[in-house]
């Protein structure tokens, strides 16, 4: 299934992950590094965790099902690691950590979370959410906005798989064209700025 | 220019760099981490380098032009890095390391280091292409598969803004459509598997 | 601006138009021929309403604002054409027409007209509108599942430039990335099948 | 499989065909309409040109392999048609008919044919190839340059199919990633412009 990275294949894989593709742009955006504080909602099989946990100091990662915070305690076991902290728990009630540098949402109801995630936050602090619908990534945004984010940024990542043979060089007929959008932001105070900037008219 | 990563907003800008969302992919695909040890080619400005080194445990990066290395030398010194090693030269011809769990190539003929790749990597190491043309793609993968390498993966990653407002989401208007191909592999003496397994015909 | 079709160079062009891209998904989908009686809101500059006229039996072309309808004379005469009807009413309030093919809706609120359009469309007419929003998309959706539209099906048409020359073949480095939102649906008294059944997961 | 167009339901699939997502690119591009003379080879199932030739005024369809005019022959009589003509022959040594408006190349070395393309299409006519790797559509542009041919321009067709649900709007998940690229040219003895001008550098 996973060509890559290589780490995956061993894996375990209970309930729906983040895919390779949107870790990617989630590490490159939120500038993610080895002296960072990550916290992670939900924890789901714990991919996003344990790939942050490889890249930063340590990742606290809550999860309201235990049955899947058991499936993630394997996933750090398989990797060895010892810098991600497995809870289980209800974020938007708050969560125990603060000066955190990262907060990653993946949640049905993300922006119920954004509260605690705010006190979590130190400033300049940036949250993530992964979110499928595109009424989800709406409420989040309007919440962001309400609360005060700024820097508010919403993507989309599509990575097509390429056909290099002898015969030819042409993208792969078939692929995954959706998974879920990614919006970003900053804890602050400053001004919210237009929320895209590189959007022009084409008339 | 870029609202993420925020670290890129202060670095120096020379020659084209590699954006951050190919950076992201590299990363996520490539599984680099805290103990990784990484050789890159060219530095450029050296942006894929230090976002490297602020994740792993070194990177040494390699220019043939010794005016780019200085500009990823003052990006080092901005970001405050201590173990990434700028050196000039062309790796076509060789680099001193060995062992590497990674080999980044930013070259118009990356093809043609693929045997010094092939020395510098330990066994299961990975090495990625960036690539901007259909026909550079071809010629590296013809070249992988003749040395050996396994695991043939290429792909194309695309980020499209998200206009997200009060009056209605929808995606942004124009956008970047395309930097460059990336294209993945690994050393080793398998047997190479077909280069995609995820095609198949739409009949 | 427009490279093809040629004839469109010689256009007026007022308020915005819909682009070739989404004129050939909606003429490609709908089965337009050269029998086909079609009826069009709002006119805007026309570009739909000349091009559907150059291969249909006859258009009639409905927009509220009496200047545009001005502009789309002006084209229909650049052409030469003498089967299409240009006409200022609001069509949420009904159409003269009965028995049409084909409506094409390019309105704000184009589900207000889905009452006025089932009663012009003739047995498994087809209606498709033209929503540049997410949340449009949605409550035009919603209203033709609840007034028995059938064959619901909605898709978004990228047209990607490619950038061929000696030295390499790949995508263009920047384009268009989103015009609107294509929803087609077929009038009928048949039971509505589940909306999209080409979906997945990708578990 | 096609929700739209309706008509194709009905109709013999036998080689792989176009489909309908890049038909009507072709048709919105060339500017075919009612009074168009066009050329098509080669016929396969002869899909597009029974498009055609419902839009057109006579549509000639070669293709070198009888068994495909056959199924062509049938798709015709389905449709009623009387504007089109199967024959079963080489275009590259040449097609009977001269002062064509548009030919539609569907082969594999679609550059052989241009030559016959040239004297079978009135000056400013539309020459339009489907390309499924970038070898070839390099090679077809390389040849369009040398033989004349000017207003050359490539594009990618991508439909992207949307799920849209009372509990959520998004794209969906798996789909159609690639089927061809589309070529145009227009035969002339003006000076070929640069490519593609739409590209700028994103530095």
């Amino acid at each position: 299934m996973f060509i890559y990275p290589k780490m995956y294949r061993k894996l375990k894989r209970g309930p729906q992950v983040i895919l390779p593709k949107d870790i990617g742009i989630i590490i490159a955006y939120s500038g993610v590094w080895k002296e960072s504080i990550c916290i992670d909602a939900g924890t789901g099989s714990g991919w996003l965790a344990v790939t942050l946990a490889r890249l930063s100091k340590h990742v606290y990662s809550y999860d309201m099902r235990e049955e899947f915070t058991r499936i993630a305690e394997k996933n750090k076991e398989i990797l060895g690691l010892d810098n991600v902290t497995f809870k289980t728990g209800d974020v938007t009630k708050g969560v125990d950590e603060r000066d955190a540098d990262i907060f990653t949402l993946d949640l049905p109801n993300a922006e119920k979370a954004l509260p605690a995630v705010k006190k979590a936050l130190k400033d300049d602090g940036l949250v993530v959410a992964y979110l499928p619908h595109t009424e989800q990534l709406k409420k989040f945004v309007m919440k962001l906005e309400k609360l005060g984010f700024y820097d508010v940024h919403c993507v989309e990542c599509i990575v097509r798989d390429m056909l290099v043979r002898k015969e030819g060089v042409r993208p792969s007929t078939k692929g995954l064209w959706h998974t879920a959008y990614l919006a970003f932001a900053r804890k602050g105070a400053k001004k919210i700025p237009p929320i895209i900037k590189t959007d022009e008219s084409f008339k």
